[in-house]
């Protein structure tokens, strides 16, 4: 910064940037992340406070003087760190986990020194073609058709979550509606998946003013694995056309949140070809899993669907956040995006031979996202990729063998991935609401120990408690020592 | 990870988050970060590549196998620095400034380095708490009631960008709307800002499903320094309800950005609160200014506003992304964005007793976003947060000065902040477009010059450069630099 007039106060020099403090102090805290990691299996998974902890810690208002970092981090260590649930301990089973890695870090840091904002393609030319390129590159990892990647017709671009994923495709599929239809049928706009979708596409429908009566959730059952059936959705899709409505878009799950249920594509892009759907396919956890060739069929029928999402930050060691999207026509997404104000208009953007990623997303600025994924790509390369994915599942599987070995437990849906659902068996003596009941008292008994975190769902009617092997630091020894206290708790509880 | 089953190959022993590997790598990365601070003048402000230039460099796929770290540094060094616009530069002029610091890195650091996905209390109690603890101290900072404080009945969330902040707050209004006037009222709603209003207010409101015909963008003059004239309004609100419309929505600035200019929001309020409009205040850029007592009057009738955002990361020293958003009434954006699937059911979050950030947003997940600010405050206390605001305000006055003592250009609208508006003077002699052309050659040539980067808008028909003051690194040395420059430019121009 410059120079102050003299009626104001300068306590001290004022440099938000000197690079030689920055070197310091950077120095200190990468210390203090390191010492963090190395530490973290020391920590209670879950955090143990109660609503309200901070706010007795903290006084009122920001302080007037500056403070040294040193007691800043002391802070840290004993206010914020009690506070934390360590989703990167290796004692994390909760949720899906959400990986990490020293490259990532990296390319995070890099993103922040750069702070470019790539709203279109002159304010940050790198930050745009190096998000052209990893999406590439990716796709080819996942082999996608060339439709889906900008050296076809098509390409990606890195989202912050899946809402906005979501969000964008529908939008451009409501307004490619619309152009049709007029304005005053957005009412009668209908959009379908089934009752294992994340809650996030109905928000998704909400936000973009889809009528809340015309969001079809499709029941599934325990006997397909919670998948969805082409059937059912040509029912309902005939129901609504029958009904003087207009289906528009569909969304596909390639493993669910509950129990990483994978819809089958082909069936379902059938019903939506030929009514004109916008087919997307929600593949957060899961379609990271496919840059392996054992699992690649999962996106068998890629090439009939108009989007796709799949979220890095979930399996592919990128920190959050990373959802990456992409789509066969970017241009009804842009069509319907894009926006052209005056104080951003440049030669190259006019001249329509460069991508400004500001017309395929909801915000106008945005960071250099994609260095996270190129220093993951090249630092590890796709066989240490492929072999993080792989050994994620041989834990999961080794966990199913654990449980499956035991009689008093069950598997209740067959394990896909890295997810392992399982419960206490009911007793045929005593009814279903016992049984959830014992399933509730040992989860929460084993969440309360620190030891390990996992939670639950209910799907089918059935509590389920969910095992979601894959936070970076686990290693098999902490799926045994998992498994043992799971062990412990039941054998208390079954006394 | 765990180990692999051995039909896979594993070239090296992999571990992406080994802590010593970790404490290694990210040392190397601080240095390279300290470096290119230390180097930041010497590259070409605004990047001079072609489109494409990246992809000829860079192979097709990613590699298989991994790459060391120093081969990737070089690679950043060489492929991506010069495909870089450097917003941290101190010659760039552009836009508005997107300010860093050392304390926001490092926030930004531990922000990644926890990686929690604090979609609700339990996922992460400490970035829950700290987020409203540190949104309540900038409201006392900013002198905000209480009635838009978590220690009062409202409160505040850090959103990525005022796109979404906007997009949350406009469903929040469209949604209790609807409510009362039922859904397929939708298409009767209107909205109503500026036509200084930034584009991504438009878009939100076509994500939002408000009919394009439904958003009103109210002219404004130079004589009244681009503001939104409440008698206008007025006159705009009061023929949509003749036409039975329903106005929903407005959205007034307070700088806007092509030219800063501020709303006044008081008699804004009047028309708004008497015809039940929920009044939005986007105060992106200036909004961070009001935490020094003589800006603070921009923010005069505040209480009788529903919501109100800023962007830290515009103008207090925060990084990318930062948008902070605080509503009176959370109660109503809670309802319309909640979302309670089974597998993040949680006794606290069933009790009541705790925010839950997801359902004050798009999306689900979110990062521990409240650290970066966290540390500014502290690190350097508000009294060095005032003065770095006023040092960029007197840099802007000084460069005003050197305008106007030059008889060839003209300030074109009052400044008000860090922002200053002028152009080559139009000759009496010669037309309108004649002057245009010759501001926009001098604004090609200084940029091309890569010694300086500014932006041009036209607001009133009229085509004005913009210096806006307040990159992080810029001293007063910049300024008088760039100055010379846009002279030496007019020279040879105006020979």
């Amino acid at each position: 910064m410059g120079r102050l007039d003299s009626n104001f106060p300068d306590p001290c020099h004022f440099n938000p940037l000197d690079p030689e403090e920055f070197r310091k102090q950077a120095h200190e805290m990468v210390d203090f992340i390191a010492d963090y990691y190395q530490k973290i299996e020391t920590y209670p998974v879950l955090s143990q406070v109660k609503p309200g902890y901070l706010r007795t810690d903290l006084p009122e208002n920001a302080p007037y003087l500056p403070e040294p970092l040193e007691t800043i981090l002391k802070d840290v260590q004993n206010q914020i760190i009690p506070g934390m649930t360590h989703w990167l301990s290796p004692n994390f089973f909760a949720f899906f986990p959400s990986t990490v890695s020293t490259a990532a870090f990296l390319g995070e840091m890099l993103c922040t020194c750069f702070n470019s904002v790539g709203f279109n393609w002159l304010a940050s030319p790198a930050s745009t073609e190096l998000e052209m390129i990893v999406m590439d590159w990716l796709a080819n990892m996942l082999k996608l058709p060339k439709s889906f990647m900008f050296q076809g017709t098509g390409g990606g671009i890195i989202q912050n979550t899946t809402s906005e994923a979501i969000l964008v495709t529908l939008i451009a599929a409501r307004d490619q509606a619309l152009d049709v239809l007029g304005f005053d049928n957005m009412r009668k706009l209908v959009v379908y998946a089934s009752d294992q979708t994340h809650s996030t596409f109905a928000k998704a429908c909400k936000l973009a003013g889809i009528s809340p009566r015309n969001i079809r959730s499709i029941p599934t059952t325990l006997d397909t694995a919670f998948s969805l059936s082409a059937l059912h959705l040509r029912k309902a899709v005939e129901d609504d056309v029958a009904a003087g409505l207009f289906p528009l878009y569909l969304c596909v799950n390639v493993g669910t949140t509950s129990t990483t249920a994978v819809d089958s594509i082909g069936p379902l892009a059938d019903v939506a070809n030929e009514h004109g759907i916008w087919l997307h396919v929600d593949a957060a956890y899961a379609g990271s899993a496919c840059i392996c060739p054992e699992f690649r069929h999962h996106l068998d029928g890629i090439e009939r669907v108009d989007s796709l999402s799949l979220s890095p930050h979930k399996w592919l060691l990128s920190f959050l956040d990373c959802c990456c999207l992409w789509v066969q026509k970017p241009s009804l997404v842009v069509k319907t995006l894009s926006t052209n104000p005056e104080y951003l208009r440049n030669e190259q953007s006019e001249s329509e031979s460069v991508v400004d990623f500001k017309d395929w997303q909801v915000g106008t600025g945005r960071r250099f996202k994609s260095l996270r994924l190129w220093l993951i790509f090249r630092s590890y390369g796709i066989v240490n990729i492929q072999n993080h994915i792989r050994s994620d599942v041989r834990m999961a599987k080794m966990f199913e063998g654990f449980v499956s070995s035991d009689p008093r437990f069950e598997i209740v849906v067959p394990r896909e991935f890295g997810l392992v659902c399982f419960r206490l068996k009911p007793d045929e003596n005593i009814g279903s609401d016992y049984t959830e009941m014992l399933n509730r008292k040992l989860l929460e008994w084993v969440n309360s120990t620190g030891r390990v975190y996992m939670t639950h769902t209910i799907v089918g009617g059935i509590y389920i408690l969910r095992f979601a092997v894959g936070a970076t630091l686990t290693e098999d020894r902490h799926v045994v020592a998992a498994w043992n206290l799971i062990k412990e708790g039941a054998d208390a509880l079954l006394f």
